[in-house]
């Protein structure tokens, strides 16, 4: 039987979209599929090719750029027509699994207003702004083993945390909150002594993935000097199950805002672009905060080849995130620290003041970008739910 | 044909050490070995076990605590009659691989000369220790796919760098310099969630590598501050191809140095124990520095629980390493920056006076512990010679 899936053209997931990712089904092991509105469409049955009926995009990203444009021009062309049945799946019928095996995890630090707000917070007698921060992209290694598909429960993470005594006591986290940030998926890697070059951006990383960082401020706070953050976060940081490739962002490419003093040689590429994203972040269901990809001072190719100045290698399925997103409006900021102010001006969720996260809340961040028609592209969406702490 | 492997009776790797590794031979693809005098012992043909042909420790690693002491016990007895010829290879006809498939990699910073020595260095005027030094073991999480095994030459990495006039310039690092530390694998991992008791650590830790991780202090004194080191480090860590089993180190069990503050319960286990190991650096053949393992503030086991307080979960294959091993004399100070206190001390290496790495060097670090009868039992060595850096 063959069937013509039908997608509503206000879709966020139409087929100007097509973003990949890994579903089960009851019975069969975790494949590759594309989402092409409420549905899943088995890529390894449309296409065949049992690159698709691994349990992660690796193998598929690997194969690089000019096979994901022969791929992508293949499912456009196939779900114009009819499929075979034994193709589609209900996305309500499925699970979603982590879309990719991942190397190493960096996250960097690129929104000049996020960086700029945790500066007075962190440090409220310096410059906020350290003196490297407009030279390079600052960044630092999270930890890959904990990266979880988005649905996964985050138990609050124990950790170390100041007194006013100066003793630290150890117990559950109690400013525990979440970042906004958007990542990349490196699809072919790059060898030992060799810096992948600005301009080479295209050729090496396919997609884009939503990302909350979750993070215990008061663990963070104790522990991140001199080495930075450590186990503030490395108890879990979410992704998408959707990985949204950069073909299907390419009307979503703005000029970078201006960047001042002009970059080093190694961080000017050709041309500079950033992404016209629009994230949403809900908190039980209500929106309250709306950061701007848009307004983040790094681009994308410039974190990459910063990544790689010193000669890195990277590999397929190596995950980099921009660091929380936060606008220059209070309503733009991509985390609750930010948001409540370090906790002294409470946010209204569902009528009540709210500042860190409590147990039973949930955390849902959606985005959404320019299509090349009416549609705008979906990012999907990365949702958690805080555990209370397992005793220890 | 069968054969008796002679051992000196005063070699680092006789039969009470037996670490692990991974070696091809021409013609046959990487397996796994240990190293028995001179000689390699491909385990794949003695035990006639799959487990053994993988081109890791992974898999082997992942059989867990039993299992590697009925491995042993049964190494230990062949090898004290005669081999089966095509089980025994010369040290000197094969090549050693990086033995483990690492997931990831978190360095620790566990000495307090060392944490000592480059406070007064990177921040001459605060405290050379900072406040949570001595109530948690400062970590953070390095690179894990540039973990290289000893042997590979490392090109000397570009960076930022500051200058006076306060404008970085990018360039290959003029002070690029060695870490020397012990390196932790783990055999079993653990799950999201739930912590590892620290007196679970030998259920999970299967044994010991020597790591030097190389550093770029240009570059990491500008990139650090907040969030750590990141390019200074991430261009390559090296690490010994053999794995010393903790089983080969019962005797070089000793008491910690005494912890005051007395570490918060989660850190405080049923026995405080470090290990008595020497390592010794040699620059271009020339030993300048005798860092004692014996003097670490944190334990093994310690570094292990705090890594898990928070519930982040741990993969067979993961390394944690000690952060720089420095004893209280100079002549027991475990990287370059310290030995030449920034540069302003050079040090007499073969009649020339030296501060940081230069192309052409090689630094070499071996190291080796009390066994159980009169030999010492060794770590192998880890070793590197610097390229130059790669045009940009």
């Amino acid at each position: 039987m063959r069937t013509r899936v039908e997608v509503a053209p206000a879709s966020l997931f139409g087929p100007d979209n097509l973003p990949y990712g890994v579903f089960a089904t009851t019975g069969a092991g975790p494949r590759v599929g594309v989402r092409l509105g409420d549905h899943v469409i088995d890529l390894a049955v449309l296409l065949d090719d049992p690159v698709f009926a691994e349990p992660s995009l690796n193998a598929f990203l690997a194969q690089g750029p000019a096979r994901w444009r022969t791929v992508r021009d293949r499912i456009r062309e196939a779900v114009d027509g009819e499929l075979d049945d034994a193709a589609v799946h209900r996305l309500a019928d499925v699970v979603l699994r982590l879309p990719v095996r991942i190397g190493d995890y960096v996250d960097f630090y690129a929104s000049i207003d996020h960086a700029t707000n945790l500066g007075r917070l962190f440090r409220p007698d310096g410059d906020p702004l350290l003196p490297n921060w407009r030279h390079l992209p600052v960044g630092y290694h999270g930890r890959a083993g904990t990266v979880v598909v988005s649905g996964t429960a985050i138990a609050r993470p124990y950790g170390q945390r100041k007194t006013d005594s100066g003793a630290p006591v150890f117990g559950p986290s109690r400013r525990l909150d979440i970042e906004a940030e958007l990542g990349f998926v490196i699809g072919v890697g790059s060898r030992l002594g060799v810096p992948v070059p600005i301009d080479e951006f295209a050729e090496r990383v396919f997609g884009v993935a939503l990302v909350n960082d979750w993070s215990a401020r008061d663990i963070q706070a104790w522990e991140y000097q001199p080495l930075g953050p450590f186990l503030g976060k490395s108890f879990a940081t979410s992704i998408s199950p959707w990985i949204t490739p950069l073909a299907a962002l390419e009307s979503a490419r703005i000029p970078l805002p201006e960047q001042s003093p002009a970059p080093l040689p190694y961080l000017h590429g050709a041309e500079h672009w950033g992404l016209d994203i629009d994230l949403t972040v809900a908190w039980n269901g209500q929106p309250v905060t709306y950061p701007p990809y848009s307004r983040m001072y790094w681009s994308p190719a410039q974190m990459l080849a910063h990544l790689t100045a010193n000669g890195a290698s990277t590999r397929t399925g190596d995950l980099y995130a921009s660091g929380t997103i936060s606008g220059p409006e209070p309503d733009q900021r991509g985390s609750f620290i930010e948001l409540s102010w370090g906790g002294s001006r409470p946010v209204s969720v569902n009528d009540r003041q709210r500042t860190f996260l409590e147990d039973g809340d949930e955390v849902t961040i959606t985005a959404s970008a320019p299509g090349p028609h009416a549609a705008r592209i979906g990012l999907g969406e990365v949702t958690g739910r805080i555990l209370p702490a397992h005793p220890h």
